[in-house]
C-alpha cells in the first residue's frame, strides 16, 4: 500500500508534494521481524506496474522475503496521510477500494507452498475488512495455517471507514479469529470489534487504566478458546503530539487455568514523529519476544512496549529500530544521550 | 484530477516524494482561459473530502470558476506521471476508476443552469472514455448546450488504456462529436477515434509533414457536417526532451463550400520541461484567437500555436502563460532574453 | 503582503531558500471566514505585475473573493519572518516601506461599490500604522462602512516597529475606533496604542490572568462608547514553541448597563507549528460565532478559542481548520487521536 | 542584494519557496577575482539587520573583503528572478528602491581609506541608475580613485527599468565614464546608453557579428578619451536555454594610434543553468586576464569569454570557475568529460 | 560505496544538502542483470555500522543478492559527484582509502560457497586499483572461478586517481585478465592500461571512429588468448550535457580464427542526466544480451548500447530500465513519447 | 570537518540525501567568537582539494579567520549525525581516519606567526585523541602559546570512539592539561579521562545536582595547579528532545586561595532542535564573558549558560545567537515572544 503524506505538518490542502512510502499492517510487522534478524516473509497482491515494483522494492530493502507476492489486479491501494500536531489530530483518507489486494479471491495465494518452511502466521483485522474476497482468502489461510500447525496471531486492527463491503468487523472476525493462538487489539478494538469493553474507560481523555483491560482479556479468552496469549496497547492520548504508551498482557498455559496478568512500563512519547504503524511495532516486538525470551513473557511485554515507543520517534509505518536499540531502552535508559 | 510525479527525472521506484498538482483536459483549458481573462467555469465532480477540497482550491487560484463542481462518490481520480528524457518516454499510469466522475450519472450536474449565460461548451474524449455514465453525462452536456445555442468544442483526445468500460472510442465519439462546431486532434486522434488516417505518416519518425493532413479534417467535416473548424496538433517528437509543435486549422463557412487550410508555425522545443497539457493549451490558445481575432483564422491559429510552445516550458498541466506573453512570441521574438 | 521565512528552525543567514506565502491581517481573517462557509471578500492593494498576480491567486485558493482588489503602485509589501525555538523568539523584519498598499490615497478604493451587498466590515490596526495615506483610506472606510449600517470590527493590533509615519497610534487610532462596534487586542495593545494597563500584569513571564482584564474592556467600552463587544485573547508565553492560549469576551447591551464578562477556554499549546496569524484567526472564529450562535456568546467566544488554537497547529498565516474542525475541539476532544 | 527565484523553472505564482542567494553586479565581479586569488574589496550599503548580515556571510565565505561595507538605511535590495526557458524568457523583477543602497549619499564611504592600497576600482553602469544619491557616490568615487592613480574600468550594464530617478543614463554615464581606463559593454549597451550604433544588428536574431562592432568601440574611444581598452560581449540568444557567448576587445595604446580589434572564441552554451552574473564574470575575466597575461591582451580576452561561458554552468550570480578550469576550457577542451 | 552529490547542477561549495545514493561498479552491473530478471549477487565487504546497512539494503531493494556481502572494516567507501554541464565536466573526488573493501585480504571472502550455483563472474579493473589486498582478493576470485568453470568478464575501467598502491595498472591487470572470457572497455581503458592504442584518435575531439578500434581488440585479443568476446564502449564528449554513445563488439570463436566486428548504432544523448555507471550499464547489457540472444552477437551488442544509453537519462548510478524499455528502443523508436 | 545527517528525524537507512554542514569541537568556538565581534582565527588542516574549499568557505561566512589553516594531506574527516528524538538518541559515526589533521606532524604550523598577535589559544580533547601526530601538534601549540603567555583554555571534551591510536585519553591529557589556564568539561568528562568522579551520578538519570561537581573541580585543580578557572557543564538529559542545560564555574584567584564555585542558571530545553555543539557554545560564551565582564565571573557564566541554552535551538555545529540576544535572555527574557 502506497502512503502519501503532506510534508512536515502541511495540511493537504497546502501540499505542493507529498512523501511517498509504502507499508501497512502486515507488511510493518513483517519489516520489523527482518529487522530483528528472523526470516520473514510478506504476501500480498499487488498490481503488475510500476508503482507495484515501488512497493515491492521499498519492502525488499528492509530484507523482508516477497517472493511470494501475487501480481495482478487494477491498482495499488493508497492511503494519505495528514500528520496532526497538538490538539489537530492525525486524518487518513482511505483510497483502497479497487485494489488489487481488494480484488483477491480464495485460490490466488498457494498458501501450501508458503507455509511450507514457516512457524508463524500472522495477520489483522484490516486485511477482511477490505473486501469479502479478502476476507475469505483471510480465512483460506487461518485454515491453511491451522492444518499445517503454525502459531497463528492476529492484530484486531478495528478500521471504521473499511468495513463496509456487507458484513460487520464483528460477524467476520468472529470466524476468523477462534484459529488464532495470540491475539493482540488496542484499548478499543475488542469494543469496537466483539463489544467487549473494559469498564469505565474514556480514550480521549488521555488517562487509561492497565488494570481495567483484564476483564477484556478474560472475555476474549472466553469467547476464543485457543487463544492463549492476549496483548493490549494502551495508548494515552494527550495530544497528537504527545501520547503515553504502555500495554499489558494475558495469558494462560491452558484453558482451565487462571489468566496471569503482565503490566509494561509506561512511556512518555512528548514529541511522536510518526505514530502510524505504532501498534505492529508492537505486535512485531512480541512475536520477537515470544520467540527469544522463552516463558518470560514479562521479557517479552517489555520488549514489545519499548520497541513501539522508539516507533513513534521513526518516521513512516516500519520501525526501523534494530533489536540492540529497543534492549537498550528496555534496559531503562530514556535520556537519549548522543551515541558517539 | 490528482497528478503525482515523481521529481525531476526520477523513476517511480525511485522517488521518496511525488511532486502534486492538479489538473486534466478540461481543467487545463479552463484555467487557461481564465488566464486570459476570459470568464471560464470547470465542471466536473469531486469527492466530499479533504482531497476535492484541495484540488478544487488548486483550480480556484487560477481564478477559474468552481461553483458548478459537484461534490460526491469515492475517490479522487488519480494519474501518476514518470518525467522521461532524451531515448526514455515519458510515463503515465491512470488510477481513475471508482473516482468521483467515473461515477457520474446523468441528471447530476444542472446544465442548465450552467450553461444559462454560457457562450461556449469544450468536452474532451477524455471523459467519456472513463465510464459509460461519463459517456452519458457528457451525452447530455452536448445536447443540452446545442439545445441553448452555445458553440461546442471537443478534443478528440484519445487514451487507450482509458477505453475500456465496454463501447470503443468509435462507437460514443460517433454520438457526441456532431453536437460539435469545432474539433480538435492530434496527429493520431483521428485515426485512432474514427479509423481517419493522413498519407504515409509515422508519428514515431519525428518528422511530420503538415499538408498530409488535409484530408484527414476534410474526411472528419464530411463524417460530421456540423464542424466547421477542425485542428490538427503536429508534434515532431525527437525525443522525451526535444519536440517540435505546430498545428494546422482547416475551416469551411458553409457546408457545401471548400475548407481552406491554414499552416501555424512550427516551435523547435530544444527543451521541455513539461509537455503533459500541450494539447489542452492548444485548445485554449484556439478558442481564444477564435474569440479575439474575428475572422482571422490564422491569427487564431498562430496564437494557439505559440501559446502552446510556451506550455512546454511550464511544469504542471496548466499554461500558465499570459496573453501579452503569447502575443510576445507571435510577434517572433524566439529569443528567451531575459526581461528586465 | 509576501512573507518570507527560512525552512524549519533555520536563521536568516543559513537559508539557501525561503518558503513563500502570502497573508498580513485581513487577509488571513478573510481566508478563514470563507473557510466557514461564510462569503468574504479581500480589500487592499497589490502591485500590477507577476508578484501581485501571484499574491492574488494565493488568496484566491481559499475562496476569498479578490475582484475588489485595486492594482498599481510600485511595490509588494514583504515580511521576513524567522521561526524560533524554545527560548529563541520568533523575529519578523518588515519591508513594507513604498508597498503598494502603503502609497494608497483615499479615492482608489470604491467602498459604496464594495460594501453594497456588505454587512460586516473589519480592519486592523496595522493598515493605519503603514503610512498616511493608509491611515485616510481607512477612515474612509469605516466612514463608508458606518453610512451604510455594516458592523465594523477592529483588531487593535500593535506593531510598534510600523508606527513611523508621523502621528502615534493612539492619535490616529483614537479616530478610528469611534466608528466600530466590535474591538479585539491582546493582552497589550490597549495598554500600547491606548495607554490602558490591566493591572500588574507582565506578559513576559508566561502567566496571564484572565480577571485582570475587565478594567481593560470597561475603560475601552467609556472612551468608545459606540464599542459594544470587546474580546482580548491572552496568550501565555512560556516558550517559542510552548504557549498558552485563551480569551475573555466583554459584551454590554446598551451603554447604560452594565458588561458582562465571558471567559474563554485555555489551551495548552504544546508544540507550536506556526503562531503567525493567531490573533486573526481569534477574530475570523469570533465574527463566525457572532454570526452562527446569535446570543450564546460564550460559545461563540468558545468556537473563537479554540479556532485560534488550530491556527498554532497550521504552517503560514491562514487558518485553514474547518468548522468542523473546530467544533469538535469545543466539544472537548483535546486527544489529537487519528481520524481514520 | 538578495536574489529570490523560484526553484527550478517554476512560474513566480507556483512557487512556495524562493532559492535565495545574494549578488548583483559589482559583487560578481568581486567574487570571481577573489576566487582567482587576487584580493577584492567590495563596498556597498546594507541595513544593519539580520538580512544585511545574512547578505554579508553570503559575499564572505567567497573570500572578497567586506569590511568596508557601509551599514545604514532602512532596507536591503531585492530582485526577483523567474528562470526562463526555449522561448519564455526569464523575467526580473527589481525591488530596490528605498534600499540602503539607494539611500546612499556622498561622505557616507570613506574612498580615502578604501583606495589607499588598493590598485583597480571597477563600477557599473546598475549602480549609477539606482537614486541620484548613488550616482553621486559613484562619481565621488571615480574621482577619488582617479586622483590616486587606480586604474577604473566600468561595465555599462544598461539597465532600462532601474533609470527613473530624474536624469538618463546617457546623462550621468558622460560625467562618469570620463575618468575610466576600461569599458566593458554588451551588444546593446552603447547604443541604449550613448546612442552608439553596431550597423544592421538585431539582438533578438540570435546571429551577431563580431566584427560590426569595431565601429562601436572606436566611437566610445572618441567619446571618452581616456578608455583604451574596449570589450563588448556578444550574446546570441537563440532561446532562453541555448546561447552562443563570444566578445571582442579593442585596444589602442596611446590616443593618436589606431586601436586593434580582438576578437574572442565561440562558446556553443546548449544548455544554460544561470545566465545572471555573465557578464560580470567577462569583467572580472577581463581583469584577471589583463593583470596577469601583461601585453597578450589576445589571451586575457580568450580568459574573459572561457570564464563567462563556465558562469552560464553555475547556479547563482557568482562565478564559481577556478583559473584552472578556466585555462583548461582556454585550452579548448570543451568535451565536459568527467575529471576522476 | 556511497555516493554524495550536490543537488541539480550546483558545485560542492554551494550545496547545503548532498544527495546519497549507494553504487559503483560491480554493484552497477549486478542490479542491472537482477533488474532483467537474472538472479545475480553482488560480493564486497561493508563496514559493520549503520552506514553498512543502509548501503545493503539500498542495493537490496532492487533485487539484487547481498547474503554474501562481508561485514568489517573501518569506513565505507565514499565518492563525491559534482554534476557538470555544457563545458564545465563533472568532478569526481574519491574518499576510498582506508574503506573496507580496501582493507580486504584473501581469504576473507568464501569464494567456493559463492561460486557454487553460479555460471558467470563479472569484475571491474576498480577493484585492483584500490589496494594491494584488494588486487589480491581479486585473483584469489578469478582463479577460483576459473577452477570453477564459470565465464568471468572483466571491465578494464581505467582511473588514474585509484592506482597508487604500488604497482600499476598494467603490471596488476596482467595477471587478471588471462583469467578472462570476456573484456569491455572505454575508447581509453586499453590505452592507458595497456599501452595498445586506437590509431589517431583524441578522445577530447567529440568525435570516434568506430572502425579504429578492431585493431585495439587484436592486440587484445592476441595479448590475452583466452578472451573470446571483446567490446569497446565509444563515447563523443560534446560537451558535459550532450554526448553520443556507441560501442564495437569484436569476437572470435577460437584462437586460430579471426575476429568478426560487430558495429552497434550510435545514440545522440542530447540532455544527459546522469552518465554515472554508463559503462557499467553497457556490461550488464552485455552480459544479458550473451545470455539470452544466444549466437546472436549483434543483437547482444544492440541491447547492450540501447541499454547504456537509457541509463544515461536516469539519476544515479544504476541502471533501472527494464528489458521490455531496452528492447523498446533497440526497435528503434527514439520518439519518447508518453507511454499512457 | 564535514557533518553529514539525514534530513529532520530520518534515520541513515531512509535519507536519500543528507544535510551538509562543516564543523567541529574548535572551529564552532572560533565562529561564536567571532560573531560575538571577537577576532577569532581557526587553526587546522584541510585537504587541498574543493571540499576542502567548501570547508574553509563555510567558516569564511560567519567571519571567523581561514588565513593560518594548512592544506595538505588525503582527505576531510567526516561524521555522520542521526538526529534522535525522545527516546531514541542521537548518533554519530566518526570517519575521521586518514584525514588531514590527523595525519598532521608537529612542524607543520607556524605557531610562532600565528600567536604572534593573539591573547587566547583553546583547544579540545578531540585533537590529540584523533591520531598520535595531532596529539604532539597539539602539545607543540600549547608549548608555543605558553611562551608567548597567551591564555590557554581546554575543553576536555571526552570521545570514547576517537581514542584507538595508542595512548589513553589521561596519558595524553595530562601532558597537555598542564599548560592550561582555563579548563572546561562536561559532567562526565573529569570521570573518564582522569578518573574524577562526582559522587553519586547518573549521567542517564535526567538529574544532576550541581553542587556535587565543587569536588571535581578541586580535584581538578590539585591536578594542575595552573588551572584557575574550571567549568562544568549540566546537561540533564530527560530525552533526546528535552533536556535541561546549566554549569558551575570555579576559581581560585591564587594556588593557596580556595575556590570559589558560581552556580548558573538553568536553562529547561523543551524543543531540542540540535544538541551538537552545546559544549563549544559554552566555551564560547565563557570566554567572551571572561573577557567581557572582568571580575563578574557569575556573569560571565550566566552569559555562557544562556548562550549554549541558545545553541540548542539552533541547527548545525555552530551558535549563532548573536551577544545582544543571549544578553536578552540573561535577562529573564525566556518567553520566545516574536520581536517586531
Amino acid at each position: 500500500m502506497m502512503r502519501l503524506s503532506p510534508p512536515g505538518k502541511l495540511r493537504f490542502s497546502q501540499a505542493r508534494s507529498f512523501d511517498v512510502i509504502y507499508g501497512g499492517g502486515e507488511s510493518n510487522v513483517a519489516v520489523s521481524l527482518a529487522n530483528y534478524g528472523i526470516e520473514a516473509d510478506f504476501v500480498t497482491r499487488l498490481p503488475d506496474n510500476d508503482l507495484g515494483d515501488a512497493c515491492r522494492n521499498y519492502l525488499r530493502q528492509y530484507g523482508v522475503g516477497t517472493r511470494h507476492i501475487a501480481r495482478g489486479g487494477d491498482r495499488l491501494g493508497i492511503y494519505f496521510l495528514e500528520h496532526g500536531a497538538v490538539q489537530r489530530g492525525s486524518k487518513v483518507i482511505y483510497d483502497r477500494a479497487g485494489s488489487s489486494l481488494a480484488a483477491i479471491q480464495p485460490g490466488m495465494i498457494d498458501w501450501g507452498v508458503i507455509f511450507a518452511d514457516a512457524d508463524w502466521f500472522h495477520w489483522t483485522g484490516i486485511t477482511p475488512a477490505i473486501s469479502e474476497g479478502a476476507a475469505a482468502a483471510c480465512l483460506e489461510a487461518v485454515k491453511a495455517a491451522r492444518e499445517r500447525g503454525l502459531t497463528i496471531s492476529t492484530d484486531l486492527n478495528y478500521r471504521k471507514k473499511l468495513w463496509n463491503w456487507g458484513l460487520s468487523a464483528g460477524e467476520v472476525m468472529d470466524e476468523l479469529v477462534p484459529f488464532c493462538d495470540v491475539a493482540i487489539g488496542n484499548e478499543e478494538d475488542a469494543a469496537k470489534v466483539f463489544g467487549i469493553h473494559a469498564p469505565g474507560t474514556d480514550v480521549t481523555s488521555g488517562v487509561l487504566d492497565a488494570e481495567k483491560y483484564r476483564s477484556v482479556c478474560q472475555a476474549l479468552s472466553e469467547r476464543f478458546p485457543r487463544l492463549k496469549t492476549i496483548a493490549i496497547t494502551l495508548r494515552g492520548s494527550l495530544s497528537a503530539s504527545h501520547n503515553t504508551w504502555s500495554a499489558v498482557l494475558w495469558h494462560h498455559s491452558a484453558i482451565d487455568e487462571p489468566g496471569e496478568m503482565y503490566f509494561g512500563p509506561t512511556y512518555d512519547i512528548t514529541h511522536i514523529v510518526d505514530r502510524v504503524g505504532g501498534g505492529d511495532s508492537f505486535v512485531a516486538g512480541l512475536i520477537y519476544g515470544l520467540l527469544s525470551y522463552g516463558d518470560d513473557l514479562g521479557k517479552a511485554l517489555a520488549f514489545a512496549v519499548a520497541a513501539s515507543a522508539l516507533k513513534h520517534t521513526i518516521f513512516g509505518d516500519f520501525n526501523l529500530a534494530t533489536a540492540a536499540e529497543v534492549e537498550k531502552l528496555m534496559g531503562g535508559d530514556v535520556s537519549g544521550r548522543v551515541s558517539r
